[in-house]
């Protein structure tokens, strides 16, 4: 099936004001409410675009964040912005709705407004992420995604297991057999090959890990688990942002609802993910997945057949933590929160944080405010109002200092 | 969640006519039209036990049956009918609507009405089933069914398997774990035990079996494959009938959506069923069954919790094909169909079979009209109309032959 991709929007908004730190803390301050009734606002448009039924919604969040930045004074339209130097800085928005389905569309839109829109950017700033603990965070790193199916079909049609059970060959039973070797109880991915393309953990990044606040306890009570896969910091650190992982997400065509259905599923698909890190290349992935599993199907000698795909395949990103960008974060940082940020990366994929650098060749940073506990894509998601408020101060100070960067030194 | 039960209905038809062949034939013959729009206005009522919103139809269906045999004379009540002596056979009916959840609540109602309903019934005749090729068939044997629940929980709610892939230990991998250790890829099922129980194959029956019509490449292409698990009839037959085979029907809480989501599923619950032969008996099943999940878990050394519930235990039924009540059925077959019926056995449960057996220890036949492609509980499931009115009309021979029986034989 086909869906409809919903176009990105472009933005650009100009500002005149000159910076006057403390008047502008004080008017986020007493002006919380108001940002908290704007959000109740955003978020009432239920807005998820791996929901194929809340496309208008989709629609509808654009339409809201353009007419609000319109309120604003933003240019809601690919326009020449001209030179202002009298301006600390200028800034542009790229506001994309398709993330949970992996930004669809958004590379091609990036690819063509490369000499245009992205002409005259000096710096790109993401948001899309949040901090690892109460202490503010810059994240300088992503693991990428490659998503796959595996489609296992042999019957005509769902059969009676009663009737039929014993004499055919169950699609269910295969597709179980393969995904069993995908990974071990331990761990460990089992796919040739995929382990081997992993970036080495140097000794400096062992000792940034050591030095990051991170409360284990505080993480498995979050969970809601008593043990994690590995008991020490770096490990757990390490594992969920430079190591890959594979995820089964589930099984479509079988049945998945409550009650006993007495059904041999006839075609069964599998959802499941290896996260991208250093230096794995998802077309390599791709082959060496597909290759192990057609030979792992193989060995059962079912006359049912194997379909692998990769319907994502997002890379990793990963910026150098002492560029100028990053010392203007540590900066504001500083200013608002009167401490130094943890430098972080994430083990999510934002896969526009590659494709921006990939396409624009300019210098990306990800300024996370969101909380570590928000419970992104679960139940019961949040936003913190601290995060949410103090947020607002540090974007409005980061802004400040981003002006301030001398384009020579970079 | 606890469902309401459809309680059966008890049905007494007594009938007056005397027996004549011909006349009845042609009846149905030239009436064939009526047979069909009265099976269209019931099929048109979707009355599935297994779907809780169709509650509302299986009842219009139980009023509609009632009404129907109102209709023709019947009694939609429990009454004593008293003694007869001139008619050849009097027939009473038990109409039941919840067979797709496992016959909720039959049991009970089976074994209240043991001294009143059925005090009087000589013999219990069933219908529920089908031929096994064109040639018309007497069942004399059905599997029984033990269905399982194997539940995973892990975190307290779902993740995102890019923030938290890695770190944790992800409740479906350890289901995908369990699940590949119950059956072989060649069918062999993996729990001690269960093989043990199962009655060896007689030479009297491979004998049987090997007499049986069953086309083999008819029966690929109706399923749709093209190589099943044994590739000779006996080994199929015996394999469809009585031995034990696993299916693995689904697995609830996990991702089953058409598209892409990430999700680290906090409790996956996997639904599969084993069905029951003579000697297996469904409590040590039940015991095998968990013993042996809890073992193969423990060696994952998984902070999960796994759960093995066992929420269907029907046994198998098993009966004498020389008995007089087959010895009548084998008559009426010869006299409708102008040849000697084929004696099969059906790989699905009909738990009603066993529980009239063991609640009344009256005498049992399984009576098919099915036809072998007719694809119960699967897509476009149909009913043959050669079936529905050659059926029809070995129901009334077979009812006078079944008048015919000398009691003091049996």
């Amino acid at each position: 099936m086909k869906l409809p991709v919903l176009p990105s929007i472009l933005l650009v908004i100009s500002t005149a004001h000159a910076f006057q730190y403390s008047e502008l803390v004080q008017y986020v301050d007493s002006h919380q409410e108001e940002y908290v009734e704007a959000l109740r606002e955003w978020v009432a448009i239920e807005s998820d675009s791996s929901n194929v039924l809340k496309r208008p919604d989709l629609h509808r969040m654009m339409e809201t964040t353009a007419q609000k930045l319109r309120q604003m004074g933003g240019t809601v339209e690919l326009v020449d912005i001209g030179e202002q130097e009298e301006l600390p800085v200028n800034v542009k928005f790229v506001i994309e709705g398709m993330e949970e389905t992996g930004s669809n569309g958004l590379d091609t839109m990036i690819m063509t407004q490369k000499d245009t829109f992205f002409s005259d950017v000096d710096y790109i700033i993401i948001s899309d992420c949040g901090w690892l603990s109460r202490q503010p965070a810059l994240t300088y790193g992503t693991r990428g995604n490659c998503y796959f199916l595996a489609e296992v079909e042999g019957p005509k049609q769902d059969l009676h297991s009663g009737a039929y059970g014993g004499t055919v060959i169950e699609p269910m039973t295969d597709l179980i057999g393969i995904l069993d070797t995908l990974i071990s109880p331990n761990g460990k991915i089992l796919i040739p090959g995929i382990r081997e393309a992993v970036a080495p953990l140097s000794d400096e990044e062992w000792k940034m890990y050591q030095d990051i606040q991170f409360d284990i306890d505080n993480y498995k009570k979050k969970i809601g688990v008593s043990q994690l896969m590995y008991s020490n910091k770096v490990d757990l650190l390490a594992h969920m942002w430079r190591y890959p992982t594979v995820s089964i997400h589930g099984i479509e065509g079988a049945f998945s609802d409550p009650g006993t259905k007495t059904v041999i599923p006839s075609k069964v698909t599998a959802k499941f993910s290896i996260r991208q890190v250093p230096n794995m290349d998802p077309a390599m992935v791709k082959r060496q997945v597909s290759d192990y599993l057609h030979s792992v199907f193989a060995k059962r000698k079912s006359p049912n057949k194997l379909k692998v795909t990769m319907v994502i395949g997002a890379k990793p990103w990963l910026a150098d933590p002492q560029h100028p960008l990053y010392e203007a974060g540590k900066t504001a940082v500083k200013r608002v929160f009167g401490m130094d940020p943890d430098l972080i990366r994430e083990g999510a994929t934002i896969p526009i944080a590659r494709m921006f650098q990939d396409v624009t060749g300019k210098g990306i940073i990800m300024l996370p405010i969101g909380a570590f506990d928000d419970g992104p894509h679960s139940q019961n998601e949040k936003m913190s109002q601290y995060n949410y408020i103090e947020g607002t101060k540090l974007f409005i100070t980061f802004l400040h200092e981003v002006a301030q960067i001398n384009k020579t030194t970079v």
